[in-house]
């Protein structure tokens, strides 16, 4: 157990959220946090920098990724992951078990482990609770996961309820086999959109004494009113002392919604991913920066903006260089949409501790035009396909 | 005429090397300069703050892809080049010359001008002296180019004098044309690598009188041997009061070669382009960062190297970055290779000013390893063949 990892600072009188602190041998990170996903150890385009400057001290990479490449030893043996990235900030390592699910073109599950392929080149591993949480010691980030297997959402009930019992077992072995005592080690509760499943989880994973609490199986293709109710029934399951952490979940207003019930930490590829592909953070909602109405205009994205990409560039300047599919694009949105999570974030923090995150949330949520969910579901859906071509780039 | 464009501040005592400054409405640049080039208003990957970092205050735009995306007249409407890309340096455009017969798919020219296609969508396009010099003044850079016919290393005798032709008529029409005393306009010698085409170039260019003289033509495949010689024979034809610009030439060694010759100003893609192969600058010649020989090394690629990508991540951690395709690869790359370029540039006009260039210039070609005759050659074919697909990403 890792001692003193979290502090709760402030509660919401009418509400479940609330704003405290994690303890981390790279720092403070106040909650609620965003944490954006480096999986091979870099957040995509970024410097660590730039990072920092965005309103983040926490980062999240993958385990499943680093063993594959560059390798578990090779990173320890360059001084461990913060210096191999040359991070300073705390890092949050997942344990490769959603990964092993998704990517993995082959994945045999045992009680013993989970027989997988390499989404690279198609050589075959085994991965054990054991192994995963050695893995993720070796790797040195702050706050490790336990292994855990996360069902697809059209998953049979007697199937769900598989998984969920053989999480609970590799959950209880790898708390058994966790040494470090800097790394904070984190329980996942599973059980789909089940109620009966998820009470079950946090029951059983409670009593096995974590650090910290993460909730895994949502955001991955159901409906959003089922995530949010989903939320509603186990959030409350969960320790008022221990970090909860949602898997997954990074769009601004699920973020909102999931802070209101009580959520500390989120992780997601989504606002970094999207900036890629043009879509950018604004107050009333995503925009396209491709499209003809950004052409000409000499003002920045979102007017007051103080990233640097707002400060320095026009939109038309944006627009014309994802237009010619210049690399510089990339980067700049990545920079802008970070940034927007980032401030997102602070005010969250800030309404949660004044006290008034009732009234945030309801103007925020009046003005931030939602991508509908069909688009949603079907942008998610193809993301989630083209992850299996194996593509490190874009 | 842009007034007091040129200074010269020492002359080597025994060789043509010269060391001198540009005064432009966007500062003074240091000769001998390079150019980064930022061909659609981007030096890949970079921003602006970067580029000055790494040592450079003048980079190079291209009116033949300005002109085609975004536009001359978007670009003129929203302030300008320098205020679209955000770069407060000097600027020097290019007229498109090269580009017309290197990256339109068709190309057709008479006495008039050029009628060519789009490589981006194939549309046909007429470009005039007159237009490529109106074009230039709109955008709005420092230093413009009169609009050139550049012939390919194997054109026959006949139809290299023919453009060459062409090429004097029209850099009078472009002299003519031209209204904006505040930008500085050059000529261009052209004449493959005839000495007496070269000479008449010279003679007929510095008649009309110039701010300044490129050498087009030169880097385009021919032999090594024959750019230096045609150098040897064309600088000493050329006025000492104006500056000397050597198009499109960019590796260590071809610098050093053309200061010694008594070049003033360079530019070239190859530095940033090799940069995004895996290629990084060393004291000793190129190393690609993707060998093996990497994929441990705690230290940076160039120890002692004062550029952000050295002082901060190790060669191992850009070797993986490469591996994976990660797209901040190219970018930490990119700042490598311009940041030794601009320290290459600072030692040259330092050891001009000392009056010890010469020891200099051997001290370099004796530890400086060049890449190979056949693999320069075929590496820039592949790269020119490249080009015709018209991508503008990496």
């Amino acid at each position: 157990m890792a001692k003193d990892h979290f502090r709760l600072f402030a509660r919401g009188d009418r509400g479940a959220e609330r704003a405290g602190g994690l303890v981390t041998p790279h720092g403070a990170v106040l909650t609620p946090v965003f944490a954006p996903v480096g999986s091979q150890a870099t957040v995509k385009t970024l410097v660590p920098g730039e990072i920092k400057d965005a309103g983040f001290n926490l980062v999240l990479a993958n385990t499943y990724h680093l063993y594959l490449r560059p390798g578990v030893e090779l990173v320890s043996e360059l001084g461990g992951l913060h210096r191999f990235m040359a991070w300073d900030g705390a890092i949050l390592t997942d344990s490769g078990g959603y990964q092993l699910f998704s990517l993995s073109p082959l994945c045999r599950v045992t009680d013993e482990g989970v027989t997988f392929r390499s989404h690279i080149d198609g050589s075959e591993h085994f991965m054990t609770p054991e192994l995963a949480v050695k893995y993720q010691e070796a790797l040195g980030a702050d706050i490790i996961m336990v292994l855990d297997i996360c069902t697809a959402p059209d998953a049979s009930p007697a199937a769900l309820a598989q998984a969920v019992a053989q999480t609970h077992r590799w959950a209880r072995r790898c708390r058994q086999a966790h040494r470090r005592s800097d790394q904070a080690l984190y329980g996942i509760v599973q059980g789909g959109t089940s109620p009966e499943l998820r009470r079950q989880s946090a029951a059983y994973l409670t009593g096995l004494e974590f650090d910290g609490y993460a909730i895994g199986g949502l955001s991955v293709g159901e409906p959003k009113e089922l995530m949010l109710s989903t939320l509603d029934i186990t959030v409350p399951l969960l320790p008022e002392d221990r970090p909860r952490y949602l898997m997954g979940v990074g769009s601004p207003e699920d973020i909102v919604e999931a802070v209101a019930r009580g959520i500390d930490i989120f992780d997601s590829a989504l606002p970094t991913r999207v900036a890629r592909n043009g879509a950018l953070f604004t107050w009333q909602g995503r925009r396209n920066i491709r499209n003809a109405a950004f052409r000409k205009m000499e003002r920045p994205v979102v007017d007051g903006c103080q990233c640097s990409t707002c400060r320095t560039f026009s939109a038309a300047y944006l627009h014309h260089l994802f237009r010619a599919e210049e690399l510089l694009a990339y980067r700049l949105a990545t920079v802008h949409n970070l940034s927007f999570i980032g401030e997102l974030m602070a005010r969250v923090r800030a309404h949660i501790l004044e006290g008034n995150f009732r009234d945030f949330r309801r103007e925020f949520m009046a003005s931030y035009l939602t991508t509908d969910e069909t688009t949603r579901v079907s942008q998610k859906q193809k993301w989630l396909d083209s992850r299996h071509t194996g593509a490190g780039g874009r």
